[in-house]
């Protein structure tokens, strides 16, 4: 599959789910709860608005998804690819009203053991209409322009920290948010675009310690960044390199500069 | 001035600031920097903007604002009202391309002694669309739909608290921050929209303990959210009754609930 093709295919479900949204009072609605998660009638729609997708392209790929979880559609087809889905990151947001919300679909020519070095092009489609992509080797671009961009009037370094909820968050990152002057704070609440973000030159880097993030969440937006010259790991400095399905429970740490993930591993590392 | 008066004006310097950066590459570029602010050129496009809307009116009126200061328009004439106006709240998300900014506007009939209390009608115009609005002992409401909103799949509090940068944290803050559990943080970079949606109840309450708002911040978000019926005090529980020009480092607290506001009170109380 070629990048055209999945642009095409990430914005007419950015179509639909505007739609969607628009025609349906109570699309936040909840429809299955589980542990530490749920699943909602706008999830829902988004899954199903994929396969239609598909299936007018007459592809037959593995899924492996946030909702639907790993599965194979048409169900019995023989898949021709991979497709990794997260249907609305930053569901919170979009229930609510706040419209900063995506999808985020990647790629993998590979139909078993892919891993995030297997990727090979990803899109993540932000409902506001900004939509970020990239190629394996190739470069990242935001609507047509490669990233990073340069900003006119940027004053101070922005860090997006995700802390809250967590089981623990290590004191020296307490310490930081405590005490680093001159800086912006952001929590917009969809780890896809600020990941995207931190690819275009916006946020200098997303930390995430509560350990909630599962490979699907990620998998479109961890391209775009590497694409764009950033790096991106775990808490520990390790890449992510286990198979996308049974990504879970991941922190992690994203950076354009080497200097600045330097100094954030640095603050993890000081525990 | 009726409150559809006020609506048609921050509708239209709304259309108007969507033009500007649409046409103009450089719109955040610094033009002047003060020790703790700067003005972009996107600050002063929108004043002069507000003053174009108020002379199509053939009004005269005090305008106490962000980056012109307290004057009046036109100069030299005898005012009729008083507005207090933020061309752009949430400057560092509309310099980076995040759309999550807006425009507010509050009128009050009195030229002297603007206060909080004088403030008749307000409007915070997002850029993304949505208009809050309230005129004083009325209701308040968003695009016609009265605050505060129900909301189907809300399944934990949202807080928004900024503490970035500031020059003293109370601990007891902190220790919120670090311990609660089964909460969602927010911190979206517009402390106008951020009140208004606590008028709306998406958000349960905004905390700011850096001591850096001024009364033409949130003098607009104010109003809408006492008009949905929840509690706007500075972090000792006190109302603000200074005059709005006079109104600076304001460290403020928001929620929609008496108990969410108490909860909220306490924790800064406890130090």
């Amino acid at each position: 599959m070629e990048i055209e093709e999945l642009l095409e295919i990430s914005t007419g479900l950015r179509d639909s789910i505007r739609s969607y949204i628009a025609e349906t009072a109570d699309y936040g609605e909840i429809i299955v709860r589980r542990e530490r998660d749920v699943t909602r009638k706008i999830d829902m729609f988004a899954e199903h608005a994929l396969e239609q997708e598909l299936a007018s392209c007459n592809y037959c790929a593995r899924i492996i998804s946030e909702e639907l979880g790993d599965h194979v559609y048409p169900k019995g087809g023989d898949p021709e690819f991979t497709l990794i889905f997260d249907p609305i990151d930053g569901s919170t947001n979009a229930i609510l009203g706040i419209p900063f919300f995506c999808s985020s679909i990647a790629y993998s020519p590979d139909v078993d053991h892919v891993s995030f070095d297997s990727i090979q092009a990803s899109v993540v489609a932000t409902i506001y209409g900004k939509t970020y992509y990239a190629e394996k080797g190739g470069n990242a671009f935001v609507d047509g322009k490669k990233l990073p961009r340069e900003f006119k009037g940027k004053t101070k370094p922005i860090f997006s920290i995700y802390t809250y909820g967590a089981e623990s968050i290590p004191e020296s990152v307490i310490q930081f948010q405590k005490g680093a002057k001159n800086v912006i704070f952001r929590v917009l609440g969809s780890i896809a675009i600020e990941i995207c973000l931190v690819a275009e030159g916006v946020i200098d880097a997303v930390m995430d310690v509560r350990g909630l993030i599962s490979g699907y969440d990620i998998a479109g937006a961890a391209l775009i960044l590497k694409e764009s010259g950033g790096l991106f790991t775990d808490m520990n400095g390790e890449e992510l390199r286990s198979e996308v399905g049974e990504m879970q429970n991941i922190a992690l740490l994203a950076a354009l500069e080497p200097e600045t993930y330097r100094k954030m591993l640095a603050v993890l590392a000081s525990k």
